[in-house]
């Protein structure tokens, strides 16, 4: 604590004045949250949290998660009063508004020094354990000259209440993260009421049974949250900080009570809590010397970065320091050229998971920046290859995490790596547990990160395991999500430009779509000399197959139903039907196409046929109303995988006849 | 424990044999778990579990729950082996095949004695919470006499490391499930290795931490299995027993590592364990004294269901109690019918969530076993009604769930209270926390359940929360869900017209997608003497407003865009374009309606627009592939609800001059 609690108290209430300020501007809000946690957000900010204001995206800053999204007032505060360059004032009293910065939660792709997105409760914390597995991997390969931060977290009761907070603290106490600091507002109110209106736990108890550091501090005394946070900071285990607070402190009528949590305290209120913080400022005005104070509080930080950017000038590591915190778009194709190459004149016949370990053999060894992982199923999702050894408390050098059986925290934990910098994450699960982790694959989408998922068994073809194991909606579902890209390759020849792709989109996410069940390989003429310049899963869809009769039937199918459809166009055209076949890997690539491509790809002058092993809804977009659509929407069922196909209509006794029908109609 | 050690291990040993040569026959399934967990249910069923055999279907039988349903085959195995009508022998021998009731995974919809489809993680023991919680709930109604049974449950590693055991448990603890016990397999295996490699926590402190009782035993050995049992049973907390297995015991090669867990043993190491448990039976063949042994097992069961029967013949609340037990679909159409009769004589302007409110006032009123709740939204989902006081641990007779910001544990408690029966649930969160839960809402729809999802702030019309709390995929995301119906409707009418139909369709959950912001009351002209016969949703889509000129167009919406609709349809016709509006708060009920009927609604000879606040793939279904989508394709942002439509083109005059380009194209 660098400075005596009587200047502290002030700059404390400065947050607390603009918080009030802007949630009443905006007539919506939470104020309760940067009220309650000013005085310990104040002595982080002043007195632990190493940043510099000028360089936000310094790569050996503090991280600093603000879990709980709702109170987002306090981080926009703080940003502003630390100086940095955004949010302006005018950003906060825009606050909620259409345009302004200052959104209702939190947006890293709005402003820089807000690390991550948070909102959707439980989150944040569990992407500060990716950010804090990131630091630790990276300092074990550049040392603490270069990498040498610490992660902090503020909490609410949500965000402990959450599922994710099990699987979250779970992976950080294994891992034994001691640089990742959780501060917990410990303010016993949610939105319904009283904590204990729904939970009896002994929530320290519970952090001290998952390998936790557990301490607590009146959360408006400033010395004794000094005193916690050096204990935090001291103790090599991961720290929970229990801040006892009261929400809305400043308050006078409506402090403590869950009526302060998510609404303007109204003009009555807001004067009453001036009079009792003793603010006489105008809304939006920060007295100078409070100001003042608050402008020196980044200048630690500062002197900090320029001592860290003389270290790696001097450093021998400089070259791969640098390279590392890069983009790896450009390694990728190179990395792989030479393995499509020998595809296109050795073909193989696997299934796409396999396909996806093949290709993940030289993109691992070319690339340091991937780090790989599944949620307790390395065997099944082939995510593992000889260059990823396990990440472990004992050598965090490794690149390989074996995140348990945690599918949620395991996303958000990749959305903190690649948050991070320095690391492009993929983990795998299957594809039915992408619902277990779906609002985390949103979160990497909004967030605009490069996170791949890795998600096998996809479709009924993974046969026995019945229905609660069968992607049915999953793929299409998944489509459904903005800035989000879905491959489902058709074979090993595809996967592999899939995963280039993947590679080669740091602002937007991927998820692979992967069968259990072998494929043959359908690619590989004119794939001899394979770069990504002639990658074609690129355009998302395209002719695999071109008619040899006059064309009247177009089959677009993706993943494991290419190939069936390779043998309905042979029936069709044994009949003199001539018939395209479209391999669409990646419908959201195919729709970002020209309009004249893909009206050359799928005409209006012919029969449109779509062929997933997942929901119908959604191919109209291809076929339109007078189309075919072979899919399924019930659930499945457990049997082997031949039989299930044969059950639900996936062959061509069971297709072709239906175009012919349509034909003839 | 009712049979000395020497009888039970060869019935224990039947358990593992049967689960052996059925993983065998299908090549397929997961040995190591009914292998090690053999003992611990053998002491289960023959001295503890309340059940009848000749009637699974006995309101106050035991509920066993396998969670860790991978292990399939120890359910499988003891159903047979108790005598229960089914599975057959010859289902067991075609163990995951086509048709077998015997799938990969237990399903509810297969077995009598299975009471809840498990395989997705963690979310078995999740629905036993939800049982123990019904059967608390109507004890509390009904007294001992007719209500006084126990959930019992098995899980795994996996169980306890998933995010929703944390919510679940939380949830047990606080309600004091004092008849609820976990019988934890605890064998230090998961699928990547020994737990250690991705686990450090200390388990029973945890669950000690969370108001739970924790006990353990040496799962092999019956004395101290017993000892468990009985002090679980007595504490009056919910008990967790750590039983310490080996897993796949018996399988002397194989025991005690991941290779016995998922994949058949091989013929060799089948023999070996033979020979290990001293087994000589032909494959599928239990020897006549071992099988009357296991036979007797239900009798005492048998003899309590007399009693109970007894007793509720003699009751006074017999009627009561049969009728709590009954479907409820009769009482729902007089419920509602004189509200809405009210409603179409006095227009109201309300949100629909607020509509949901009013709504349900009646509904809960008239129908005891609509049980509500709301993971910590309760206000914001307008969930709770005078007629439903608080379910808590001193009065378990209440009717409202206060589930804590829980989403994934409340879903799947509701899954539980509806398969325990007697109980109709509904419970509340943001639509964007479907995504939190949406396992669980497919396991609802699985399950063939009718539990209700009060999902409000159903778009970008909930303003400035932003992004991360604005559904755009979600309301189609769910519509690709199997027997989900999802219901988003236009006011305060057709909210009523939904609710009506989500609590008459037993064996169809649905989904009730509702606004924040107050919508005009477009329907009543015809309503006056309304009843569940001319429910006008109940076709999911129909003309709302028919067009006055030569139709052209037709304009087809959802929920809070109706209006806009109709809006677009006044200006079109001021133009003197006919143009019918649709209103479909049902696609699925629509999709299932006769063509002809159809075809009449969304005619091909005319231009068809669809308008909802969400994505636009999907809509193609009804516009085909040249009409017009409007639709949001990106993700939100924050600013007042307002602003939003406008920025995102949700107006008349974004709208209608696309109408009138593609008309005049």
């Amino acid at each position: 604590m660098s400075l005596e609690p009587a200047r502290l108290q002030p700059m404390a209430n400065a947050i607390r004045a603009l918080s009030m300020d802007a949630v009443e501007a905006a007539n919506s809000g939470h104020p309760g949250m940067p009220m309650g946690m000013a005085d310990v957000a104040t002595v982080l900010f002043t007195g632990h949290l190493k940043f510099d204001p000028t360089a936000p995206d310094w790569a050996d800053r503090d991280r600093f998660i603000l879990s709980a999204g709702h109170g987002s007032m306090l981080i926009y505060s703080l940003l502003y009063l630390t100086g940095y360059a955004a949010p302006t004032i005018d950003d906060i009293r825009n606050f909620r508004k259409l345009g302004s910065p200052c959104a209702g939660h939190p947006e890293n792709f709005l402003l820089d020094g807000v690390e991550c997105t948070t909102g959707p409760l439980g989150q944040g914390l569990a992407m500060a354990v990716g950010m804090a597995m990131a630091e630790r991997h990276l300092n074990a390969v550049y040392g603490d000259d270069l990498v040498d931060h610490r992660t902090w977290v503020i909490a609410g009761d949500g965000c402990l209440m959450e599922g994710i907070n099990h699987e979250a603290i779970g992976l950080a106490g294994h891992l034994k993260l001691g640089r990742l600091n959780v501060l917990w507002d410990d303010n016993r109110i949610t939105i319904d009421g009283a904590t204990d209106l729904s939970s009896s736990e002994d929530i320290k108890a519970r952090y001290i049974a998952t390998g936790w550091h557990v301490t607590e501090c009146d959360g408006h005394d400033f010395a004794d949250i000094e005193r916690a946070l050096q204990e935090a900071k001291a103790d090599p285990r991961p720290s929970l900080v229990a801040c006892r607070t009261l929400i809305g402190k400043g308050a006078p009528n409506k402090q403590g009570t869950s009526g302060v949590h998510g609404a303007a305290l109204g003009g009555a209120e807001v004067a009453a809590a001036r009079e009792t913080l003793g603010w006489t400022a105008e809304p939006f005005v920060i007295p100078s010397e409070i100001l003042a104070d608050w402008r020196l509080a980044g200048e630690p930080g500062r002197a900090a970065h320029g001592a860290w950017a003389g270290r790696l000038e001097a450093s021998e590591k400089k070259g791969d320091f640098t390279s590392q915190m890069a983009p790896i778009g450009s390694l990728v194709g190179p990395a792989i050229a030479g393995y499509i190459d020998d595809l296109a004149r050795n073909p193989k016949t696997v299934a796409t998971r396999k396909a996806s370990e093949m290709a993940l053999g030289p993109l691992t060894a070319a690339i340091p920046q991937l780090v790989g992982g599944s949620a307790d199923l390395t065997g099944s999702n082939n995510t593992k290859t000889p260059s990823t050894l396990p990440m472990t408390a004992e050598d965090y050098s490794g690149r390989y995490v074996y995140y348990g059986i945690r599918e949620f925290g395991m996303a958000a934990a990749m959305n903190g790596m690649a948050l991070h910098g320095g690391i492009v994450p993929y983990g795998g699960t299957f594809l039915i547990f992408s619902d277990y982790c779906r609002n985390a694959i949103r979160l990497s989408a909004l967030q605009q990160t490069g996170v791949v998922y890795v998600m096998t068994h996809d479709s009924i073809g993974l046969g026995e395991d019945g229905p609660t194991h069968q992607p049915v909606e999953h793929v299409m579902s998944l489509r459904l999500i903005p800035n989000l890209n879905v491959y489902r390759p058709a074979d090993v020849i595809e996967t592999a430009e899939c995963w280039a792709l993947a590679l080669t989109t740091p602002e937007t996410p991927s998820v692979l779509c992967l069968t259990r069940q072998n494929l043959p390989q359908l690619r590989g003429k004119g794939d001899e000399n394979w770069s990504q310049a002639n990658n074609r899963s690129a355009q998302g869809g395209y002719r695999l197959r071109e008619a040899t009769a006059a064309r009247k039937v177009v089959i677009v199918a993706t993943g494991s139903e290419v190939e069936l459809a390779m043998t309905c166009a042979d029936e069709l055209e044994a009949q003199g039907i001539g018939a395209d076949v479209v391999s669409m890997p990646c419908a959201e690539l195919f729709d970002a196409q020209p309009e004249a491509y893909k009206a050359d790809v799928l005409p209006t002058d012919a029969l449109i046929v779509s062929i997933e092993a997942g929901s119908t809804l959604g191919w109209e977009r291809y076929t339109g109303r007078s189309g075919i659509n072979i899919g399924i929407d019930t659930f499945g069922a457990s049997a082997p995988a031949e039989d299930l196909f044969a059950h639900f209509g996936f062959t061509a006794e069971a297709i072709v006849p239906q175009i012919l029908n349509k034909l003839n109609a």
